[in-house]
């Protein structure tokens, strides 16, 4: 996390700093680097400059600031957003933070204009609006991925509908299921992650520009005006809460945690499935490695990796929530601490889904082996209970009969359907010819026809729903600043 | 947090289990009880009751079972929901958990039509569908101590619209606001939390009763009926995810904590407030406590234990995703460890709303105090400032020509009113006699007037429109199951 | 978690409160439910006493009390503690918590003699002191039970010495290792939780008594007394320290969450283990439970539930961790929230455990097929690898040699060790008839030879070091009181 | 955490993988980016060339290696070793890893002799050696400044031993006690942290090196003679152990967060001392900084952010945590996200101790201000009850007294030592004149003289045993590698 590439400044006179009015020792040179973020927050520039175009129109706008002024502000700023495009921005430590970087640097190349700028806003309301343009950014564009993985996950079911393998409770083959239909339960998991993530993106969207330190301006400022050219839905409601919460930032880790903790579901079954024990699946070579000893290895990396990555976002939720806890109102420095755990959740978020989303339709289904594994174990079981209860047998002794038939079946090394009839009789005498019917996989799957069923043709009638879904889906295009600068 | 009160049976006889037709070796005694949740899913009796009716319902209307039966059924369990609510049920620890309890008591009251109940479910969609009811009536609850709170705050708000205070930032004295502004940044917190509540509210607000094990069910039945009986908006989509999938408590949890770090941080500014130091408000005595070995004390035990629950909050929230992390599908035994950190929350969160919103209306603000400590530490620093850019200078210069004149007013140990027009000369000519106007308190929070600004006028503004948008909500009315049986 | 099964007084008279001198009005009745302590802490009702007669026996050494009142003293509580076991005694919310409960009591039942006990002693002090009892006992119990599960562990892996498995790593067959030596590796972590319990131990072993509010008292104690007399190690140094920190809880939070996360790992093995794909093990009927649905299901609930409960005491430890989280010295109300999570954490370390050591010496290892997958999967292929090393190849070089053999032999749908030499040498002209003996899994196991090596001469030589170890270990006895109160 | 700074390889062969024998495709390139860890494992580069030097010393020792391969390995890893401190060597995404990159580097130096070094081990016990190394010597350094710490605490505290300031219990003031005295709970709680670090580092300095991937390996390795090479105390007891548990690291990341938790417990309370309400402390300003907006403040940066830094360290536990549940045996991809939270958890600890090693010495107590708040607040009533008790009042009557003193005295708006003797006896008739001697702060603070009392005389000597203690300390070198290479 830290990476402390930023040059520290020699010439170290507090009175160059921003605020350096009333002191009289300078800045400890390591306290400079420890307090400094510059490091890392130099990746909300573009969002910085984006802000401060639309917080300068404004001023124009309401005679703050003359239309020359303004227009030599916008300059300036285009040109530093060049800078910073191509590399040749000169980051420093000394002045701390992105926010100072840029304002110096202006007026550095415009002169004194630069510096009223900063007329009718505090770096507090400044940099809320930075870390929401910057979290906006990349929530669209995780929406992509999501919705991407969806649609190729929705495909797979549809072309799996009919593949029959067993359902596990416990890890022991419960009932046989189709592919489609565990596939489908992935994509449910995922839809509540996307409307999780559309409901956090409502939150953030209000514009906390002008609210300045914690009271608001004395300057004629238009708040609703920089929000609509910010492309928020409107002004924050109260200027100290705009300044002191981060529940937006907590809300998307959270939804971030519930993301990495479906996915790593989905990776432990992967892992399980590709396993020669399993075998269920054959992930392709660009998706696993090999071990530097054992030459005959292909790892499931990705599926691992992606488990594995679970952690870091549950420990950036952790991280935020006791950062926010019993703060004081409004902003303390503690805050600066809710960069880097957001920054790295939502690259985080967004790499597992591309992962997945790359490595999802490129599944191999090895349908004989789920085909015997299911005729494996007994997964019929609870449709010879069915029958019997068909046949007037109330569900819990149907239970038991069953329960003695499997019983026997193990000591003799069988399967319930391979089991005579007169060997069957010996448990209940309601059982007749018609029970062997019943106790086929393809039989069992297509019984189980209604809403949600493991039924191929239900699970084709879901897919074709879960399809116009995504179709339906109004994805938000973002400000598109996040894919220039990283 | 586990009480073992459920005698454990010493006839431990595995044919009696639901599930011992298979078994040839009792359950170890211990692990019965290791393994039994009866002792705290009890909580969920009537809810379990209440689906039970909905399904015997829908399968008497499809014909699974006959009138005569469903009549039978319900009302065993009509009478087994008095010996619950009334202490008289006889619970038994053998029979696992509440599910098998109440279905082993409907056998023993109404015969063997009762063992019919469960044809067409397992305890996996059961257990899915009352802990859905059980969630969804406390969040009913808890919408409506949430909604009383936020009354109380912003009826104070108003009241203390005019009233002037420090603001702080790094609780260093930053700028005057009102104390009605302070407590809106609450409201807003609360507000958002709200809005978190109602959706996830939406969310777990499907049916899974039908997905049976898995895959669905072999039997007719009808899931949009249930779900319509239950009050829910739909059946679930997949019956895999339905059984196995606990997202919906995850996301209760992560507003639950959101919502105490919110709390939290009210609390914490309580217990501030509290201290002789800041003596800005006096809690009423029935929400303190004293000491018992130092007579003159007054703690601000209430602020200071919702502080301290923000801790047991956040650890259910990080209990639940480890749960979650890496668990195959479908149900597996760990899922069992869902329901206590589950309740505690809700709990905590309802206990800490309803101290919350009896303590609020009830604080007393010292509003010469409050008036006294921003009229100390140079609060109109800022105001300053503004004049000068006013007067045409730059706002980066008008900054360290503030900074100069505080740092010449602590060696006068004056505030900047205190100096004379003189003194402040010597830092700027543009500095005029019209100066101390705009460094009254008065003066600078009501030149802060715009959407979201500290000004008394509004205050008021948003404390109207505060007012009405509670006014619109429409809290759900929940099944008032809960209330019943705790 | 809450339960409130104390009942709540309707004579709310504030007077009647230890600390109600300055107060004039009641406590709210719903606040003093909120506030009370009681419901929980009379676990440590024991410890209280236990406290209370080593603090009253050394005020009357240093003749604070008489003989006499300390003999009446010492008589009442020991009445007292007879009422606690046997259920009698009233506990009370009025009274909040376990301290004035019992004091009250006292008070009651040998007169005003009883209110002399708290002299030079506060709240702080006690409630620091009980806790540190509890645990210590606690940790004795669990320092036990972990004890009998490695001596189990040892001796099953003894048993297993010669038994060829597949080593896994990425889930994938690897090479080939002993099962004696995979126990070895579960065996290897419980013993640093083990060193890690003990060194929590020792650092708790501090007695707070003495340290009065915070400040030490007036009177004329003997803290080295009171540390001697309840079997600390010494007085803890500093009194605002003694009653203000929590790290030791913590600490013990973060041992059981080591603790579990080892178990949680070992019970995923188990569980793969147990499923029908691998088929390695069978675990005893009475650690497994059944389905209610599903009558051929033989489900690992055991494991399955330890799993689960890594979440509990995760989620614990956050708990502890939030809740001291920027807390002013010395003691505040937030403290209360530190009994729960720990109690239930070393409820469950202690419930656990004993599930463990009940059930891993009942593991039955299915050998034979543990050697048929390991014989599958090309586990060998390292060995040969390091044959060509030994005949001159470079590491490198042989890794890609025995790539491509494998790539080869997967074509062929065969193991290595059942391609010809001459199939065999088309990859490399190093390699001779003697390659078959190094292909066999005997030979790769007994190969591995040297410390920690997976040969089994070397398991059995780290099984008999092992024991010697465990059998070496003084496990301290305890105070024995947590065994007659829970 | 993710700086992708390594460039990606187009010239993608999977051939040229160390692994890439029996793989038909090449791995994608984001998939490449997403799985390698070069761009943070590299910071253990100087580690993995000191393991390999140690390794190959061994091979030549035992007759794996010549003399004259073993001298060019040498004579190669040094040349590697001045590439990566002069930031010349080559890093490649392609390669994956620190290890891979260093191996193909040596091999592209020293021809094939290069791929010797790899006999014999696994980047299994490989990576696990070089996070052991890399780990040991950051808690070399963490010691180091954690005794520099607090030898700078108690040189404060002995400073401070007689100042007089109120202590506080629920931020309310409970009784005077010394500076001194407070500062040494800081220091207690220190102590522990140190004594939990060397414990840790005690379990983490076993040598994993001829682990191999997870069975030993059948080359003739001595692992006691690396393990003594390497400083390790020993070999670890198993490899499969040895190679798949990160609990060292999770150990380290408890040892974190307590520390952390302590640090914010201190920054918290010089957070609440800077302010105008307290004014009981003066921070330099070199630890502070400014605002952009007011002029006027300076804001106590430093030990907010160490604050703040708390839910950082808190969330890499959490990470950990979960990142290791569950995880079957041995090695897992997973693991590869082990480091990251790591690193970041041993940078954190350290800077922030340096930060308050620097800041404590330079406070300055603004001792008039602590003696005038310690003088308000009734912090003498407990004197007056233990006064009474003297008397022979029962100390709970005492108690009683007190209270109804301080109300009346708060009423007549006067603290205690104000009230006549008259007023007194209005409550107890056995007040005398002698009561205003005990009411004094000074007589306060020196009646507490005990072992850990809050009395000058005993802060003074706990002063001197500290100091002792810290002169005491061994605090290991560790290796030196890390101050050249971060």
């Amino acid at each position: 996390m830290s990476n402390h590439k930023v040059p520290t400044s020699s010439a170290n006179n507090p009175a160059a700093k921003p605020w350096g009015g009333r002191f009289s020792e300078a800045t400890d040179t390591f306290v400079e680097r420890f307090t400094a973020s510059v490091s890392f927050d130099q990746r909300m520039a573009l969002e910085d400059i984006q802000g401060s175009l639309a917080h300068a129109q404004m001023l124009s706008e309401v005679g703050v600031l003359s239309d020359g002024e303004y227009r030599k502000i916008a300059t300036g700023l285009g040109d530093i957003a060049e800078e910073i495009k191509t590399g040749t921005f000169p980051w420093s430590v000394q002045l701390e933070d992105v926010h100072m970087n840029i304002e110096a640097r202006l007026t550095e190349r415009i002169g004194p204009i630069g510096k009223k700028l900063h007329t009718g806003r505090s770096r507090n309301d400044q940099v809320a609006t930075d870390i929401r343009l910057w979290l906006r950014g990349h929530i669209d564009r995780i929406a992509a991925e999501l919705t991407r993985l969806q649609s190729g996950l929705v495909a797979l079911a549809e072309r799996e509908a009919d593949t029959i393998m067993p359902g596990f409770t416990h890890l022991q083959s419960a009932q046989p299921v189709t592919f489609g239909h565990h596939l489908l339960a992935w994509n449910a998991m995922l839809t509540r992650d996307f409307e999780r993530l559309m409901d956090c993106r409502k939150r953030l969207n209000r514009s906390p520009l002008g609210a300045a330190a914690l009271a608001g301006t004395s300057y004629p400022i238009n708040r609703a005006r920089t929000a609509e050219l910010l492309g928020f839905d409107a002004p924050s409601e109260n200027a100290l809460d705009a300044v002191s919460d981060r529940d937006f930032a907590i809300e998307f880790c959270a939804f971030a945690a519930l993301l990495l903790t479906h996915l790593s579901r989905a990776s432990e079954e992967l892992v399980l499935w590709a396993s020669s024990q399993f075998d269920f699946i054959d992930l392709p070579d660009r998706f696993c490695t090999g071990s530097s000893i054992m030459p005959q290895k292909k790892n499931p990396d990705v599926p691992e990796l992606v488990r594995g990555k679970t952690g870091r976002v549950n420990g950036h939720l952790v991280a935020l929530l006791t950062l926010m806890k019993s703060q004081p109102l409004a902003y303390n420095k503690d805050n600066q601490e809710d960069k880097e755990p957001l920054f790295d959740t939502a690259d985080t978020a967004l790499d597992c889904l591309r992962a997945f989303a790359d490595m999802v339709p490129a599944l191999q289904a090895k349908r004989s082996n789920m085909l015997k594994a299911a005729a494996r174990g007994f997964s019929t079981a609870t449709d010879l209970a069915d029958y019997l209860v068909r046949k007037g047998v109330a569900f819990r002794d149907a239970h038991e009969i069953v329960g003695q038939s499997v019983s026997f079946a193990i000591e003799q090394d069988k399967d319930l359907a391979e089991l005579s009839l007169h060997q069957l009789q010996q448990f209940s005498g309601e059982i007749g010819e018609d029970v062997f019917a019943v106790l086929t996989l393809e039989g069992s799957v297509a019984a189980r026809s209604h809403i949600g069923g493991t039924a191929p043709v239900q699970v084709r009638k879901a897919c074709a729903q879960a399809r116009s879904a995504i179709a339906l889906r109004t994805v938000p295009s973002g400000t598109g600043l996040q894919g220039q600068c990283q």
